[in-house]
C-alpha cells in the first residue's frame, strides 16, 4: 500500500488487462483492475481508497435500495497517437456531480477526492485506455446512500466510488424515436436536471413500449403540455431547421450536457446559427412537412453524436432526409479530433493525465 | 435447512429477540432474525430462500446503484391480546408492488413468493411481534436491479427481498407542513403512483428546506400549476372542511394508499361525507380564513394517522383549531381496534398468520 495526496492505494497483484479481449467488449460490462471508494460518515469524507475492483458488502436495509439516493456521472478518457491519455472537460462533470448531490440531499465531493482520485485511478489503469477512433475508457463516478435503516429520511452515510470500463467504438444501430405524448421523464421543480439514478429507471418502461413499436429511443417533452421537446434517455437533442440549429435551454427538467455545451461552442466556431430556446413539436412537424427539417441528433458522452433517422409523433411519422452537409457528421468529426488530440485544443477541453 | 412450499429455510442458530430492547427502538434500525431473498434470472424467479438477516455482496456496477430500478412496500403485522399475529390488507400491498414493478420495467412477483414468503417469514419471527397499542412489526418487501453493468437499460437480473423491523408506538412529534409552490414530487405520466425508490430521494432536499423553516413535512401540489393538493412524503392527505372530508383522487402522480382506502371506507361506515376529488389550495386557504377548515391529516402505514397542526402556503400561515369531534382521532382509534383485533373485522382486512 502506498499513499498519494491522502488517497490510499492497494494495487492488484496481477492486472487483468492482458487477458481482456478489447475487440469484443459489451458496453459497461468489463471493468478495469482498480476502483476508488470513499466513505462519508459523521459529517465528513474519510480517506479515499483505490483498491482492486470487486464486490462490496451492503446491508439489505441500505438506504440506496429503499429511497434511491444515488447519483452518477459519465465521462471518458482517450488515448492519442503519441500514447498520452486525456480526460475531456472533467471539471464540468465534477461540478454537475455536486449539483446532483445537492438536489438529492447528499454531501458534495471535494475536488481532492473526485478529481485527484479520478486522475490517480486513470493513471494507475492507463493500460486499459486503448488507441483507436471511437475507443475510450468510460469513467463512472457515483455516490450511494449507505446508512442502514428503512426510515424515509436522508442517509447519514454515503459511499462515493469510481469504476471504469473500457469501451470500443460505439455503434448504436439505426435510431428512430418516438416523441413523448403520454409519459414523461421529469417534473417542473423535480430532479430531471440531476443525474439521479431514479430518473433512468422511470424511463425504462416507456422506452420498452417504444422498442416494441420499433423505435429505439424516446424524445421527452414537457410533462405539463407535451408541446416542447426536452431530451432523450441519455442525450440532449438538437434539431436543424433549414441551416439553423435549435436546442432546448436547460432547466430543472433537462440535464445540462457537456457534449451539448461543446456542440454549441463548435457551432459558434463554425459560424453555424445556433439558438437555445424552446422547440415546439408543432414547429418541428411543420418543418418536416414542408421539407425544412434537415436533421435531428442526440448528444451525450456515451455515444457522442447520434443522428436520428426518423420519428413518430402521435399519428405523424417522418423519415429524415439524407443531407450532404450534415451538422451531426461535422460535430462528430470535430469532437473526435479534439478527443484524440489531433487538432489544436483551442478551448482547453483536454486534461492530460 | 427445511423446505416449505418451495421456500428453502435456513434458520439462525440463536435468536437475537431475547437481547433486543423493545422499549428503545429507533424506527427501521433493528431487524429480525431472518430475511427472504429470491433472485430473478434468465426470465424467471429462482427458489426463494429464508436465511439469517445479514449483508449481501453486490458489485459496484450493480444496476440499482446507477439507474435506480428499486421498488418497495411497507406493511405491518400486529399481535392481538390473545397472542395471534395478523397482517393488515397484505393483498393490497402485493398488488401495488406489482404495479410499481410494471412501471419500473421490473418483473412482477408471484403470490407464492410474495405472500407465502411473507407469511412464512412472519411466522418464523413471530416472537418479534410484540403486544401493545401502536406496537407492530414493520414489513419491508423490496426489489432491486442486480445485474452488473453500467449500460442504461433495464436490468436482466433482480433480487426480491423481505426484511422486517420491530416498531414501537410511533410518536412523530408535532407536524406542521409547507404547501409546495416551487418543488414537486411527481410528473404527469411519471412514476409518482409507484413506490419507486427514486421518488423519495427526490423529496429529501425540499423537505430539508422545510425543516430549516420549522416545518416537518411538505404537502406536494401538482407540478404543472401548484394549485391542487396531492400527498405528503409517505402519507396521503385528507382535509376536513366543515364536516366534509376531502382527499385527492389517486392518479399517476399520487400513491394509492392502503390507509387512505381504509379511512375512506371507515368514513362511509360512520356516515361521514367523504369526497375523492381535486382539492385546491385556494379552497383550503379560503376555508382556513373563514373558519371552515377543521382538520388536515395524513394517512400511511408507518404513522397510521397524523394530524397536521398548521401549515404555510407562500405567505399564508395558518394554525388548525382544536376540534372536539376529531375525525383523525376517530379513524386512528377505529384502525387500531381493527389492527389489534379488538372489534369485529367486518371488511375482512386482517389475515391471520
Ligand atoms: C438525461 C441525460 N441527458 C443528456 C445527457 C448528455 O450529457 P453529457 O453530454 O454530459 O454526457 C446525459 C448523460 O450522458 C443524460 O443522462
Ligand atoms: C408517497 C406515499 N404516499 C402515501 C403513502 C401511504 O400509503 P399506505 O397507506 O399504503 O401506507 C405512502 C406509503 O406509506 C407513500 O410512500
Amino acid at each position: 500500500m502506498t499513499s498519494t495526496h491522502d488517497i490510499v492505494v492497494d494495487q492488484v497483484q496481477e492486472s487483468r488487462v492482458g487477458t481482456t479481449n478489447f475487440d469484443n467488449l459489451i458496453f459497461g460490462k468489463t471493468f478495469t483492475d482498480h476502483m476508488l471508494e470513499c466513505t462519508w460518515r459523521d459529517g465528513k469524507w474519510e480517506t479515499a481508497h483505490i483498491k482492486p475492483y470487486g464486490p462490496i458488502m451492503v446491508e439489505p436495509s441500505s438506504k440506496v435500495f429503499h429511497y434511491g439516493q444515488a447519483i452518477f456521472e459519465g465521462m471518458k478518457a482517450f488515448k492519442d497517437a503519441q500514447g498520452n491519455v486525456h480526460l475531456f472537460r472533467p471539471e464540468d462533470n465534477w461540478i454537475r456531480f455536486n449539483e446532483s448531490a445537492k438536489r438529492l440531499a447528499m454531501p458534495t465531493v471535494p475536488e481532492e477526492i473526485f478529481m485527484d482520485g479520478l486522475k490517480k485511478l486513470v493513471d494507475l489503469d492507463r493500460e486499459w485506455v486503448r488507441q483507436g477512433d471511437g475507443v475510450s475508457l468510460y469513467l463512472r463516478p457515483f455516490m450511494i446512500a449507505s446508512e442502514n435503516g428503512v426510515a424515509a429520511a436522508p442517509s447519514t452515510e454515503y459511499k462515493f466510488m469510481i469504476v471504469m470500463s473500457p469501451a470500443r467504438a460505439y455503434y448504436r444501430g439505426d435510431v428512430r424515436v418516438i416523441i413523448a405524448s403520454q409519459f414523461s421523464r421529469a417534473a417542473d421543480g423535480g430532479v430531471g436536471y440531476a443525474k439521479a439514478a431514479g430518473n433512468y429507471a422511470a424511463s425504462f418502461y416507456p422506452n420498452n413500449l417504444a422498442l416494441e413499436e420499433g423505435y429505439q429511443q424516446i424524445i421527452w417533452t414537457d410533462a405539463a403540455t407535451h408541446e416542447y421537446l426536452e431530451e432523450a434517455g441519455t442525450m440532449n437533442i438538437f434539431v436543424r431547421i433549414g441551416d439553423k440549429l435549435l436546442t432546448s435551454p436547460h432547466n430543472d427538467r433537462i440535464l445540462n450536457g457537456v457534449t451539448r455545451r461543446s456542440v454549441i461552442q463548435l457551432a459558434k466556431d463554425h459560424n453555424i446559427d445556433v439558438e437555445e430556446r424552446r422547440v415546439s413539436v408543432k414547429e418541428m412537424n411543420e418543418a418536416a412537412a414542408n421539407g425544412e427539417l434537415k436533421e435531428i441528433f442526440g448528444t451525450g458522452t456515451a455515444a457522442v453524436i447520434v443522428p436520428v433517422l426518423g420519428y413518430k409523433h402521435e399519428d405523424f411519422v417522418h423519415d429524415l432526409p439524407a443531407v450532404d452537409d450534415s451538422y451531426a457528421t461535422l460535430f462528430k468529426q470535430k469532437l473526435s479530433d479534439i478527443h484524440y488530440n489531433r487538432v489544436n485544443d483551442e478551448h482547453e477541453w483536454l486534461v492530460k493525465i
